[in-house]
C-alpha cells in the first residue's frame, strides 16, 4: 500500500546530487514501458528504465497474450478475414459503450494495421492460424481469435465480425513457460537492448520532481532501502501499471473489485496515478472494471446463464468478459450455470479444455423441478425459464438473448446447476488521463510539462466494456506514443 | 459550459486591488451555502455569499425539499416510529452499497436528531403527519414518508424499516408555490439575514486566488461582466452544486446520464469541483448518479416491471429512485409496466396523483399472449413471467423480489403495457472529496488551506445508492461542518 502522505512532488531545487539521469525516463518494464523506451532510443534518447521487480515483464510477460489489433491486419487478411478500421470503430465503439472514447479509439483503430507490422518488425510472431472455438485463450499457438464478442448477439447483428485477438505464437504453453504475453515481450525486450536502452532493477519511484516552472524533470526512487534520484533531462513516461492491487483506491473507485483482483500483478497499486495526481494530473474512466468469469466458455456456451431470479441474462456464447462484466456489474454477482449431462459431457471432450474450470456440478436432479428445487430457487421460476429456452431452442432460435443456433439445444436430463456466484475477478480499467501522444493532462486538459504516460495507469480504449487484447493493445501503442514525444519534448 | 482552460488558480501576488472580502467568502446561495454561512458567522465571522443567479435558493428551493433525517428524531418519535442511529446507519450501508462511505453515514446518523433541531431552531416546520402511500413526494403537507425504500424488499428483510423523509411543512403545494424545498430554504436565509451575512448576486466564480504558501485565500468572479477579486480572510467554502449540465464532465464521468439531467438548475456547471481540481483536489464517486423513474409509484406498486427480455427485476413497491436506478444501470433503460384495467383504475383514483405521470397506455389487450404479441416480445416471454407472478400472487407471495402482500394481487383481464423505455433521468453523486469537517481534501488526503466545500460539488452520504432527502441532508450537515470549520480556521 502507498503511504497517501507521500507522493508529493519533490522540488527541484531540493535535489543536491542526482544519482543518475538520462533524456527518458520509464517507470514500469512492462508493455507500456518497453515499447515507450524502444521508441525513444529510435527517436535519438538516452533512455533509463526503472523496474521495481527484479526482473522485466510485468503482468504483461503473465498474461495470455492477446493483442486487440484489426483494420486487415496481415494476419486477418492471410486467415481469409476482412476488416477494415471503421468495422473495428464500430465495433469497440458499441462494445465499450457510452463511455467510450471517441477520437482515441477512431485513433487506435486508424493505426492499428501499422501497430500489428511494427511489433512483427520487433520479432513478434503470430502463427497464421485461426481459433474459433468459445474460449479465454487458443488451446495451442494458434495467432488469432475472437477476444470481445464481436460474433456473437448483440454485437453480430450491429456490425460484421471480425476476429482480433492476435496472439504471439506460444511454446510449451501448456506448462506455462512460454505463453503469449512472454512472447510478446521477450522480443521487445531484446528489441530495446539492442537499442542501448539502460535498465535499473528493483527501484521504485516514489515521487516525481519538478523544477519551479512546473516541469517535470525526475523522479526520486527507492532502491535497497536507499532513495534515489533520477534527473529526466526530456520527460518521464509512468507505466506502472493499474491499482488494482491498492485496496484504497478499488474501494474509493471500483469497489465491487475489493478482493477479487485478477490479471493483475501485486506490484499494480496505483503509484504512477498517484504521483500524477499530486502534481495536478486528471484521471478518467476509474469505476471501469475488466471481469473474468470463472467458467469454462465451452461449458457456458452449452447450457443457460441465469441470475438470482432463475432468469437468462446474456448470450450464453458470447465472450466470457463480457458474461463476467454483466454478472458482476448487472446481477449482483449472482449467476448459475444450468447443463445438461449431455453438454457438459461434449464440453468436456473439447479440445480447450480447462482443467481449472472443470469442478463438479453444485445440484444434480433428473428433472429441472428437482433441480429447481434443490437450488432454493421458488417453484417454477427455473421450469418456465428451461421450458421457454427448450421450446425455441428446437427451432434453432434464442429470440431473448440471440445464442446463436450452433449452440442451441433443448436442455434434457439429467440437469446440472454449477453454483457460480462470486465468480468473477478483473482489473480496473481507469487512470490518468493522456492525449493522443501520451502526455498526461491536467484538470484544464493541458499537458503537464515533462510528463508522458501509458498502460493500464492511463484510461485507454476500454473505459467501460471490455475485449481481450485491450490491454496489451493500448498499452503498446500509446506506449510507442509516450516515449517518442517524451524523446522529442 | 465552462472552459476547461479557464480554471487554474491566481496567485495572490498579482492581485493588486481587492474588491471585496470578507472572513468567510461562501460560492452558492443553496442549501449548502445558507447552513455554512449561518454556522460561519454564529462562530463569529464575517460572511459574504456569492451567487451567481439574481436570488439565494439553488436547487433546493426548487426540490421536494425531503431532508432524509432519523436516528430517532422527534418527529418520528411524535409520529410512533422507532429508529436509531445504527438503524439508520445499517440501512444506508444497504442502500448505498460496496462505495459507501462508512465514517461518513456513521457521523451523519449519529448526529441527525441535533441536524433536525437545529433546522427547526431555524425555523423550518415539519408537520406530525405521516404519509404511507408509494409516491415521490407527500401529496399534502405532510412531514414524513418513506424515501428509500426503507420498507419494501430488500431491505425491510434487513433492517426494520422507519421513515426518514423528513419534508418541510409546504404551503400550496399544488400551484408549486411554497414546495418542501422552497419552505426549508426560506427560514434558513431569513436566519443567515439575521446573522448580518453579505450577499452579492449575479456574482459566478471563475478561479481560486492563492497565495504563495499554497493557502487559498479568495476567489475570481464575475460581475456583470466585470472580473472581481474577493479576498478569504479565513476560508472559501464551495457550495455550488454539482456537475449535472456541464456536458462533458458528464459524458467522462457518468454517461449514461447523458441529455437526462434532472433535479438539478442549469447553473449546476461544476465549477466548484473544477476550480479546486485546479489547487490538486481530489474527487470521488464521480460515476455515481441518482436516477428518477418517472413513472407513477401508484401505478409500479399495482403493476409489474419488466425489463426488455419480459423478466421482471425490482420490487415494484420500492422507492422509484431505486427502480430508476436499477433500469438504467442495469436494464439498459429497458422498461415496461404491465398492469390490468382495475390497478391502473385503483391507482387513478388514489390521493399521490401526479397527473404527469398519467399517460394512455402504449399497448392494450385482452390476453398477456396478445399483448405480448402487440409489444413485440418473444411468443410466451410475457405469458410465463405473468403467469408465474399471478400464481404466487395468488398466494399473497412474490418470491423472486418480495413485493409486500398488500400489492400482490393477479394480473387480470383487460391488461395494458406502458412503454418506459428511457423513462429515467437523474443527476450526478460524485464530487469533491472532503473530510467530516467539510475541508477539500488533496490527492494525499491533505486538507487544503483555506478551502472548503459542501453540497453537490462533493460526494455525500450517497455514492452510490440513493435515498429521496439524502442531498438536501449531506448539503445542510456539512454545509454547516464547513462553515463552521472555516470561520474557526
Amino acid at each position: 500500500m502507498v503511504d497517501a502522505k507521500d507522493v508529493e512532488p519533490t522540488p527541484a531545487s531540493e535535489v543536491s546530487d542526482w544519482t543518475d539521469g538520462a533524456d527518458v525516463v520509464i517507470a514500469g518494464y512492462g508493455i507500456a514501458g518497453v515499447c515507450a523506451a524502444i521508441e525513444a532510443a529510435r527517436a535519438g534518447a538516452d533512455v533509463l528504465l526503472l523496474e521495481r521487480t527484479g526482473g522485466w515483464g510485468g503482468a504483461a510477460a503473465l498474461a495470455g497474450g492477446f493483442v486487440y489489433l484489426g483494420g486487415g491486419t496481415p494476419l486477418q487478411r492471410a486467415l481469409g478475414f476482412d476488416d477494415s478500421p471503421e468495422n473495428m470503430e464500430a465495433f469497440l465503439l458499441a462494445a465499450v459503450g457510452p463511455t467510450a472514447d471517441h477520437a482515441r479509439i477512431a485513433d487506435y483503430c486508424k493505426g492499428s494495421i501499422d501497430h500489428y507490422q511494427w511489433l512483427v518488425d520487433c520479432g513478434v510472431r503470430f502463427k497464421e492460424e485461426f481459433w474459433g472455438e468459445p474460449g479465454w485463450e487458443p488451446p495451442h499457438d494458434e495467432g488469432l481469435m475472437y477476444s470481445g464478442g464481436e460474433n456473437a448477439a448483440p454485437f453480430n447483428t450491429i456490425v460484421a465480425p471480425a476476429p482480433r485477438g492476435h496472439v504471439p505464437q506460444m511454446q510449451n504453453k501448456r506448462t506455462g513457460q512460454r505463453g503469449g504475453g512472454y512472447m510478446l515481450m521477450k522480443p521487445l525486450v531484446e528489441t530495446a537492448e539492442k537499442l542501448g536502452v539502460r535498465v535499473e532493477y528493483d527501484t521504485r519511484i516514489q515521487r516525481l520532481i519538478r523544477d519551479d516552472t512546473g516541469w517535470v524533470v525526475g523522479v526520486v526512487a527507492r532502491r535497497y532501502g536507499e532513495e534515489v534520484t533520477i534527473r529526466a533531462h526530456r520527460g518521464v513516461v509512468l507505466a506502472t501499471g493499474s491499482f488494482a492491487y491498492n485496496e484504497e483506491m478499488v474501494a474509493t473507485h471500483a469497489p465491487r473489485l475489493i478482493g477479487r483482483p485478477a490479471a493483475a500483478i501485486e506490484e499494480h497499486d496505483g503509484i504512477g496515478i498517484r504521483v500524477a495526481q499530486a502534481v495536478g494530473a486528471q484521471v478518467e474512466a476509474m469505476d471501469a472494471t475488466e471481469v473474468a468469469f470463472f467458467g469454462d466458455p465451452q461449458m457456458l456456451a452449452r447450457g443457460i446463464m441465469v441470475n438470482g431470479r432463475g432468469e437468462r441474462y446474456i448470450a450464453e456464447d458470447t465472450y466470457p468478459g463480457r458474461i463476467g462484466q454483466a454478472t458482476l456489474i448487472e446481477q449482483d454477482n449472482q449467476a448459475y450455470l444450468i447443463i445438461d449431462d449431455e453438454g457438459n459431457e461434449a464440453a468436456r471432450e473439447t479440445e480447450t479444455a480447462t482443467p481449472f474450470f472443470r469442478t463438479q456440478p453444485t445440484w444434480v436432479a433428473e428433472t429441472v423441478a428437482e433441480l429447481e428445487n434443490e437450488m432454493g430457487l421458488p417453484e417454477s421460476a427455473l421450469q418456465q425459464t428451461v421450458s421457454f429456452y427448450n421450446e425455441h431452442a428446437r427451432n434453432g432460435e434464442d429470440p431473448l438473448l440471440g445464442k446463436k443456433p450452433e449452440w442451441l439445444k433443448p436442455i434434457g436430463s439429467p440437469v446440472a446447476a454449477f453454483d457460480m456466484r462470486g465468480f468473477t475477478a478483473g482489473f480496473p480499467l481507469g487512470g490518468l488521463r493522456t492525449d493522443l501522444f501520451g502526455r498526461v493532462l491536467d484538470i484544464a486538459d493541458k499537458p503537464i510539462h515533462g510528463l508522458y504516460a501509458a498502460g493500464r495507469c492511463t484510461a485507454g480504449i476500454c473505459t467501460g466494456g471490455y475485449a481481450s487484447g485491450a490491454s496489451l493493445g493500448d498499452s503498446s501503442f500509446y506506449g510507442r506514443r509516450a516515449g517518442r514525444a517524451a524523446a522529442l519534448s
